[in-house]
């Protein structure tokens, strides 16, 4: 699954993720209404809305980005039903062979991370059957309780060939609380980093390693020192957009290889309808104005990348 | 809901909690065939038998013990079917009047962490309506990600007045691996501990925190040093029983008051009957096994506390 993302980035030329992360606000009132004229203004019509939310921004994108990474607490925040428009849309998302990315950051120890492994990645065994649950290809692990909580899942990645992406340093003002706090004379998200290093060495795909590492674009020079750290990881990159992030501060995610990294934007393309820039689609065009913010970070992206290699 | 803890603990003389982590292995054969020959070996036929099982648990149990800690882990790898089972066995703790902890171990930044506290702890808005999504009454936190991460978490938790568990020192061997580090000469756990005294001062119950931590049962000496750290906060403390931990390692989590910690044992408690202990009682009674299983436990951790205050 590394491999086909490396190559999906590589066809579209786009090392970018969308990240599928609905919030009620963000979704034009058309669509609202015909979802609760159906189902009401329940779970199901908050679900109903997300999901055709979603279907249309892919339906609007897919041809231009390798990725998508659906959020799932905006969904969960929604119970079952939420759950069932997850399902939905990871299922939707791989039938336009898109590589979906679960950003669930779970992370337990032992059979309990092989639980969670197993639902999002992996094939459960029901007596004589097996079963996927939710079937990423890539999800998102915390790695605060150590190679205990991340190694059941290298190992259900591997029988699965897919992949992780383990929280290293994260994009918010906070993250340096215990990230940045020094260990030996180095801060603590190198020590991850240099395991999640070690984690990826024991699953490598063909250039790049099954074990990635999420590195906030909000902090660019931590990027360049964890860049070194974990030369085989694909760095997954938060915080573009909306959260501060720019093109020209991406370039030392990536490798002199111009591979390396992938940058997430959620609600700079999902929202996109939103802002001024993109106003001129109007509310009921929410698709087309995503499709423009998609070109756009494209551009921004690649022009910093062009600069730099 | 921290108030309630305290008083339940006192009332039932038990500070401890079942851990609801079922797994298809626990659970005894005619359980399994009944359900499978309902909805056949599927997911819904293995969240059936899940259901089942975690009744009569609950059942036989109930009366003796304060709380529960369903592991969401055991339930979402059976996708959809398994959290469908995890919310009834939540509904159905509750209307036993037990406290639920809700092990899910989330943690994510900002809105995002909002909407895990909104569809676990919380309500959600849809149009004028709010809902709720499973509606536990505490739940497990990663805190790698800082205040950022945990602060929404507090704020639905004060509007609900319902309370969090922090991972601060987890069972696992390799727990020391990042927890352990020293920072100015002082491990992790030490910094994450003080923390969680801080965000604990913001929503205090009559003599506890809302907010508690995680310290595992199998780090005794770490376990008193982070007792003096948060002496407000409630300890959850796993690792009894199958993970090494005994009652006699345990009093260091409790304060002076006898209160204070709350300690699960999960296996050793669901799975009892295939101890040979508690073999006599045979599959069939598997339920007597736990209530036996649970009595002996309150028993061990009893006669350290009196040993001790």
């Amino acid at each position: 699954m590394i491999n086909k993302l490396v190559s999906k980035i590589q066809k579209t030329n786009a090392p970018i993720v969308v990240g599928l992360d609905p919030m009620l606000s963000y979704i034009p009132e058309h669509i609202l209404k015909k979802a609760y004229a159906e189902f009401g203004e329940t779970l199901e019509g908050a679900a109903e809305a997300v999901w055709q939310f979603n279907k249309e921004i892919i339906d609007k994108t897919y041809d231009l980005i390798p990725a998508v990474k659906p959020q799932i607490a905006m969904y969960e925040q929604f119970g079952i039903e939420g759950l069932k428009a997850f399902h939905k849309t990871v299922e939707y998302c791989k039938e336009k062979d898109l590589v979906v990315i679960g950003d669930i950051k779970r992370g337990d120890i032992g059979s309990t991370s092989e639980a969670y492994a197993v639902g999002h990645l992996g094939q459960v065994q029901i007596g004589n059957n097996k079963f996927r649950g939710f079937d990423e290809d890539f999800v998102t692990v915390n790695p605060y309780l150590g190679s205990d909580g991340v190694k059941p899942f290298v190992k259900v990645a591997k029988e699965e060939k897919k992949g992780l992406f383990i929280l290293v340093k994260t994009s918010n003002p906070s993250s340096g609380e215990f990230q940045d706090r020094l260990i030996d004379g180095r801060p603590l998200y190198e020590i991850v980093g240099e395991k999640v290093a070690e984690w990826g060495a024991d699953h490598m795909g063909d250039s790049y390693s099954y074990v990635g590492a999420v590195v906030g674009a909000t902090y660019p020079e931590m990027g360049k020192v964890l860049r070194n750290i974990m030369p085989k990881a694909y760095i997954l990159v938060p915080g573009y957009g909306a959260q501060g992030g720019k093109g020209a501060d991406l370039v030392h995610f990536f490798n002199e290889d111009g591979l390396g990294a992938i940058v997430n934007s959620s609600r700079g393309i999902i929202a996109a309808y939103k802002q001024e820039a993109y106003a001129k689609f109007g509310a009921e065009n929410f698709g087309d104005a995503s499709r423009a913010a998609v070109e756009d970070m494209i551009t921004d992206i690649s022009t910093a990348l062009n600069a730099k290699f």
